[in-house]
């Protein structure tokens, strides 16, 4: 199958910095969208893949999931996108659309194994993998391919192909709405979505964070009222008060004191520590039949809903532009907690 | 306010053995029930409380909260038994009624505090305690008086009003029905009764055991299938296929192998094990958006809908009876897991 070579960055070893690489994309097939990209988010997953941190990363590692650009090309059977449209490929390009997730709309838990956007086995390139949103262009299957609302800033919009979906997806699911009072633990890439998602909804906002200098970022963000989760005796004071906590802690911790925050009945949701959480009391749980559950992004159609949401809110990213060549630095300074909140690659910075 | 002494059981201290006491059993008000106390279970929490493992026992201990008996005696405002009816008592003998659990009966999460069977402070007797089923007669609001379908041997309902419920409640909760592949962990007082009630409401029961040599009992009491949980083999076979899991082991323990087992969108629910559980893997609930819930027994309402239930199926529980005297060699037993499936006081040895 003919390809075509393109500019992209990756690392070629889990102790290696991110570097140019030329990687191939497929040709346009009949159902495909060819992409130029102009942005392309930084996720933390990115720089665990790029490491190995999650093992499994077969190198070169090219990341990136937080895509978008302007379609520059169409097969003849597609039917969504035209040239010329604004549009957007978050983690997955593609499913089986059969089993009964895909029939559910529930791609990202595909039973024959989502397609993921970058390091996972490419079925249009046998043996390849996929590379993801650090290059020029992408080739992906018009069913993978989001619509951007145009009234958006085009960079800010990259982060909610991930960051935003993961997010939203809870939200939506566990039904939160006018009147919930919903926590939100942690303020990053994910929490500061899950803010704004949750103050756009209706809900009332409180940002849980051991961090006191978080709180007046997390209020101008939405949230209504901040509580510091080492202050045991507010704590107390929210104990069994929540409808709702979205939970985006992205490394294993104490769940406890949250779960104390739980109303009856009500659900904690792990959307970031895909490690191993330290111990639970079961009482936490039984007493008061409250649940733990995980999420993981969304699915397509659901995606798709999140950016028509954000257009209609005009929500977007809170960003901080850099070039392709800053992505080391990026890393490192993500890692170490700093930057607000999503770092975001101007792909022009490659061409 | 008059009292009447009774014969009872209890412990006066966490290291003693459990001996004769008197205690005092208030009159009988306008809404209350006076119970001739026939066959009181022996739960696991007896032993806790009287042993003071979770702490906060006051002393004397008179345990039991799954109580049968016959009415002997009704206030003047009591609509719903008559002397002779053969009624039960489980885990609570009061609540609130007002709170917005009350409301939704579910008077085990009551606001204001449910006044537990035993070692609850009594809003009847000022300064005093509950005092449980290990005792001759009791004296109870009607509204936490069950009644007990005739057809059914008498001894062997008692386990129902707390290990009946206990199980009885997460399978109608989570709408567990015909068809559904329903995992039960752990077979001792409260697995033998889900497993029961799991086949009864038409599910595919699958016990899930450590010990291959409990399979048979499982199967007679109602499993399909038997699933060793050491076989890594077998439990590869059945990942991502439950609909629901009942876990009711009653100590901290590894979740993860199980939660590997739920499908997408699925449960496991702790009914057992009041303790820290051990650190499970984030990412083992966040693929597959799984969930981790707890349950507390059962409404009062619903402990009677599982009764009527089990009078239309004739369900028991599977017991051994005991004389009082012989209460603390059960104990031991209960606590070496030497019991199939529930220990039942014959009160007739105590009068």
């Amino acid at each position: 199958m003919a390809t075509t070579t393109v500019k992209a960055y990756g690392s070629t070893a889990p102790t290696e910095d991110l570097k140019p690489l030329d990687i191939e994309r497929r040709a346009v097939g009949a159902d495909d969208v060819k992409i130029d990209i102009t942005y392309s988010g930084v996720c933390h997953s990115d720089i665990h893949t790029a490491r190995n941190e999650w093992n499994g990363s077969t190198y070169p590692v090219v990341p990136g999931h937080e895509i978008i650009g302007r379609v520059v090309e169409v097969g003849n059977g597609v039917s969504r996108h035209k040239v010329g449209d604004l549009v957007g490929v978050g983690c997955m390009v593609d499913s089986c659309q059969t089993c009964s997730s895909c029939q559910k709309d529930l791609e990202q838990f595909c039973e024959n194994g989502a397609t993921f956007t970058y390091n996972s086995p490419d079925k249009h390139l046998e043996g390849k993998q996929t590379y993801g949103g650090y290059s020029t262009s992408v080739v992906v299957d018009e069913k993978f391919v989001l619509r951007i609302p145009e009234n958006l800033d085009e960079a800010a919009t990259a982060p909610l192909l991930c960051a935003g979906v993961t997010t939203w997806s809870p939200l939506r699911h566990w039904n939160v709405k006018k009147g919930d009072k919903v926590g939100v633990v942690g303020l990053g890439g994910l929490g500061h979505m899950g803010v704004k998602f949750a103050n756009a909804l209706g809900a009332y906002v409180v940002m849980i964070t051991t961090s006191p200098e978080k709180g007046k970022d997390a209020k101008r963000l939405g949230a209504q009222e901040v509580l510091i989760s080492k202050d045991e005796d507010a704590m107390k004071k929210h104990q069994n008060s929540f409808d709702f906590i979205l939970n985006t802690i992205p490394v294993g911790h104490e769940m406890d004191p949250y779960l104390g925050l739980l109303k009856i009945d009500s659900t904690m949701v792990l959307v970031g520590a895909v490690e191993p959480l330290k111990p639970f009391h079961g009482g936490n749980i039984i007493g008061g039949r409250k649940r733990i559950a995980g999420s993981l992004i969304g699915g397509i159609k659901e995606t798709q809903e999140m950016l028509d949401f954000c257009g209609e809110h005009n929500i977007t990213s809170d960003i901080e532009l850099i070039n392709m060549q800053d992505i080391n630095t990026a890393y490192d300074r993500v890692t170490s907690n700093d930057v607000k909140y999503r770092f975001v690659i101007d792909m022009k910075s490659l061409k």
